[in-house]
């Protein structure tokens, strides 16, 4: 699917409050996605919801997630329906009124129905795409996966033709009176997800040093 | 509720999978929500999960989330079960195979019924729980809540009583061969959440400081 296909116009994924913060580029979807380092993926287990955070990874326009084939959270989102929501949060705004408060953030939200990814090369492109979303560089850099550590894993995929993405940028927008009274500060407080040094592990023999890929984020 | 009363031990707030990384205690439940901006609320909608990022609070041992009386979403969550779930990631970690990569974090699982506040009083003890959480500072320094904003605000309560924690740290943990073979670095890529430099509303008057609530953070 082209990144100018616009986002599915379905009823679950057209959002209904602030409008205006609803956006309809695919591209745009891809572009939060790629950015977030973690989703929080929703199942139904036991007639109630339940919300996990993992690891994801993106393929054109498929969203993977992988896990133990023992994890009942896994195995509860195939074939049902599942929800993953991404959010950046990018600010917290400050209004004149407490009422008015808000947050700067983008965020994803995709609906379908996860399957299980059966083919091998599939699998194994969906693991790569997970690995490299994740820690970018690690899947050139470090061991391939054996055939016993693959069938341990399932390989869950997600099509992200139905999805929604809701940004707000920008200051407070508060009441004029408020404005005009003008006895409070107002403002955007960002917020950033940031990389700190690299921690070589306890195990690692003298050498071996810190390489590009992991510097380099 | 004490804070050293311990989480309860139902079958869907028992952690399953890598139960070595579960906590609890009533207190780091308390310690990882009090921490987290903002929390993924799983909710039920027409047979499938839907899950939404928002703003929260948490007074004791009950957790607060609010929302325009119109919202859908809210209007869903009350009086059916939930899923409030809110993730710290500390970490990316690097192992030597790639199937061994992980993440350090602290995240929190709350199940229950969400109940709509009617009290007043809760009501706005709820909503500044909200502020203060998200904005700590901003409840005594901005406009109290109107009559008019109040009734144009749904409060929904969620007891924590059922509820679990997971908390991964440390270095990656490789198989023994591939520590041995020395041959791909490892370790741990700190992540942080910081908070970068405030920006003043573009209409607020000169003469209106940055006040020590927001400076601080």
């Amino acid at each position: 699917m082209s990144p100018s296909t616009p986002l599915s116009p379905t009823t679950r994924s057209t959002p209904r409050r602030n409008r205006q913060r609803a956006r309809t580029e695919r591209a745009e979807l891809y572009a939060v996605l790629d950015e977030a380092l973690i989703c929080h993926l929703g199942v139904l287990s036991g007639g109630a919801p339940v919300v996990l955070p993992t690891c994801f990874g993106r393929e054109d326009n498929t969203l993977y997630l992988h896990g133990s084939t023992g994890a009942a959270s896994l195995r509860t989102a195939v074939d049902t329906p599942v929800c993953v929501t991404v959010t950046l949060l990018d600010g917290l705004v400050y209004a004149r009124s407490v009422m008015h408060h808000s947050a700067n953030y983008r965020s994803a939200v995709v609906h379908g129905n996860a399957t299980l990814v059966s083919d091998g090369a599939q699998r194994l492109r969906g693991l790569r795409a997970i690995v490299q979303h994740t820690t970018p560089g690690s899947w050139e850099h470090a061991r391939q996966p054996s055939g016993k550590e693959l069938a341990a894993t399932a390989v869950l995929a997600l099509d992200l033709t139905e999805a929604s993405v809701k940004v707000r940028t920008g200051p407070p927008v508060d009441d004029d009176e408020d404005v005009d009274a003008a006895t409070a500060w107002a403002g955007v407080l960002p917020v950033r997800t940031t990389f700190g040094e690299p921690t070589p592990c306890p195990l690692l023999p003298p050498g071996i040093d810190t390489p590009p890929h992991v510097l380099a984020r």
